[in-house]
């Protein structure tokens, strides 16, 4: 086993807000979450304590981060401190956008 | 100014190793970059106090962290603790690489 890279059973997988499938690897303090969001999917509105910072990777997608909104393609960063609501939505697809949360989150392993 | 969405001067712009651009963004305790390594560039065995983690997005890099080597591609993601030396070589280019560090390097900002 690998301690620096890992292999497909090392990932987490989870399928979050209804039908978005992510792809986790925690480390410390850093988690990744690599998230494919289907056409219809929708990143309703939510906060969690951990602060949130991603780059979307293809496609476009509309964020909502409290009273701001923004659409979102290849190369595009954001952040969202920790307790901030927050809703995306994709507005082309395939839409790929690598998340990042610190501390982990416990229920994303 | 958006809190959240940054304009292109919110942007942190550096070549890094000689040649290597990065383009960085800083929150509290997670800072992104993206870095597009060029054909000929070594990022060279360093390594900081920060946890590092990250992705390959497009092409192919050798990751030597530590004792252990693995070449990365798309999807593929990687830790690298605190402290812990690393050296990181494209394999295929155009080679694109979302790093995250935690906490922030502030020369990176």
């Amino acid at each position: 086993m690998s301690r620096y890279f890992p292999e497909p059973d090392d990932y987490g997988r989870h399928t979050v807000f209804g039908n978005v499938p992510i792809i986790t690897y925690a480390g410390q303090q850093i988690q990744l979450s690599f998230v494919d969001l289907p056409a219809d999917s929708v990143v309703d509105w939510h906060a969690h304590p951990q602060e949130q910072m991603g780059m979307v990777i293809t496609g476009r997608a509309r964020f909502q981060i409290d009273d701001e909104e923004k659409i979102l393609g290849p190369g595009d960063m954001y952040r969202i401190p920790g307790g901030v609501r927050h809703r995306v939505t994709p507005v082309e697809t395939p839409c790929h956008v690598i998340d990042v949360f610190s501390p982990v989150r416990e229920e994303y392993r």
